[in-house]
């Protein structure tokens, strides 16, 4: 039947009629909509393939009434990895002439699904996102997704939503940090983190734990540290405590400012890095090399991730055919420095 | 005349009629256009003043169709004032229920003229920006105020373009600091700083030019050192080659990125930081404290900076009579740190 229809001719209604279903079915089918049953999903992408079906873009846009504009989810701003990653979007944006939203969710659930409810009115083409590290009901993502709005996601994502994701190895940089403080000679080593449920700060205790269990080590509870997710004096007397307690001879920090909050809380505990206490943080921050001591850092490649998930938004929107369940994931790259030489 | 208009029936037909001038003549002197000459605006201002003139907010929303939305332009992202004054501003933007637009100019003319041109089909109810730094025609912004959009700036201003301005005391701040390297022993500073037109920059400048002259020092021209907007090792390697050509024993940053710039040439020189080189910088970086040495900053009020910035705009949207050519200093500190230690 395929080789009936001429290739460029290939229409969703000439591709209703070959699979012999609605319009409607192959429409909601190929942008992944939770009213079509898998099998007949598969069924209209297969044959979409086949056909090398082409959604024609003008007609997509003026369906949608397109508002040349994308929003950015982000939790913060105050953070060299997002600030990174906005520069790799808008290198992309600005070269389709599309507006940017930038929506700071401040790390907050209640904040995220608010902004997702103003953004269903059409406010915005697509999204690019980046969750909140308290959120763990998703519906408010799932309501935008089914309204028609393609959502990326990077660095912090959902395992349960189908969407495009991109990710760093999150476990293998820490579980590779954590073997470098090993070979430095640590025998204690801790995991500095902050309260959330994303996937990327399990994945970094998962790795963290896994290095330690490898070498027969079985780290106590107390171990692993949680902080607030915003910087502040809190999180240098939280991480003083845990070094008068547990003593710990290494720290793996999640997140970029608890790398201050440790080097503080060292420098007043009279501890010296690397001697006494070793340090390696997750960060993209500038100023890593002229640190005292030079900081070991696991340095994401934040423009990367934030150009590849804009460029794969923009594939979406131009109508291109794209998996709309696919995880890329890039290497992060662990800097050695000082800051956890071997004494 | 005056007295014959109950003050809460004052609307701009009452007005127009008591000074005897057009309905848009009024309309006009209030938002600032520059279609109506300095002494008819004076009059219509002073009148609406005397009578206690309220604009009726739904009437304005109405007209302008809001979008409740604001644009925040600025010339990057990845800097701790902006992001800093990013927060202050979305402190604000958030109890309003407004969305937020941010654009970045990446310091770019061409751009921001072009994001001007696009903000004009209302996209947006107000604009909060920071100039770029090689922006020197103006028309874009002035054009923008005459639609009725109005415009507050932070920071990076225009002295010839009338508006509600919020910045710090960059003349005084760069004038204390360059004093304190003097205290400090130093006899040849230099200041680095970055090509552009900002008031800012050329306030900053005039303070270290002026804090030298009082003692008698007149700083060849070679002592000031213009590097990239942009972080990147080309302005470590001008560093460094002004480190070995002129010698200095003092150095003052104008923005943030150059104190990495100015810590690595020291490095790479094997000059000691502050035995042979002492330096400061205008820097709001949550690092600064833990750099090595300890970095002695011009910390700008950041937050409040945004955090006011918002407010205002919000008076104006709100139809709340606000002056529409306002400057608001505020005072920047100087935190001293090891980096400027005495020999």
């Amino acid at each position: 039947m395929a080789s009936e229809i001429k290739s460029d001719k290939v229409n969703m209604k000439a591709l209703a009629k070959v699979l012999n279903v609605s319009i409607a079915t192959v429409s909601k089918a190929l942008r992944d909509s939770h009213d079509i049953g898998p099998e007949t999903k598969l069924r209209v992408i297969e044959e979409a393939r086949k056909l090398n079906y082409v959604p024609n873009p003008y007609a997509s846009s003026l369906r949608k009434k397109a508002s040349n504009t994308i929003a950015i989810i982000i939790p913060e701003i105050a953070d060299s990895f997002f600030s990174q990653a906005i520069n790799g979007i808008e290198s992309v944006v600005a070269i389709k002439k599309y507006h940017t939203l930038i929506y700071l969710t401040h790390d907050s659930y209640e904040r995220e699904a608010y902004m997702f409810g103003e953004l269903a009115s059409g406010r915005v083409d697509g999204v690019i996102m980046s969750v909140a590290s308290n959120t763990e009901d998703t519906k408010h993502i799932k309501t935008l997704q089914d309204s028609g709005i393609p959502i990326v996601f990077f660095d912090r994502v959902f395992d349960d939503i189908k969407s495009v994701k991109i990710t760093t190895d999150d476990f293998n940089s820490a579980y590779t940090a954590t073997n470098h403080l090993l070979d430095a000679g640590c025998k204690n080593i801790s995991l500095i983190t902050i309260k959330g449920y994303p996937s990327i700060l399990s994945a970094r205790e998962e790795g963290y734990q896994q290095a330690l269990a490898e070498k027969g080590i079985h780290p106590r509870e107390s171990s692993v540290v949680t902080c607030s997710n915003k910087y502040n004096n809190e999180n240098v007397e939280v991480i003083k405590e845990h070094l008068a307690k547990v003593k710990p001879d290494g720290i793996i920090a999640t997140v970029e400012h608890l790398a201050t909050s440790t080097y503080l809380a060292c420098d007043e505990m009279k501890l010296n890095i690397p001697k006494d206490v070793k340090v390696a943080c997750f960060t993209n921050q500038i100023t890593a090399p002229i640190l005292n001591p030079p900081l070991t850092t696991i340095l994401q490649p934040a423009y990367d991730m934030g150009k590849q998930a804009a460029q794969l938004l923009f594939d979406h929107l131009s109508g291109r055919y794209v998996e709309t369940n696919k995880e890329i994931v890039l290497p992060s790259k662990l800097v050695v420095r000082a800051s956890t030489a071997f004494n």
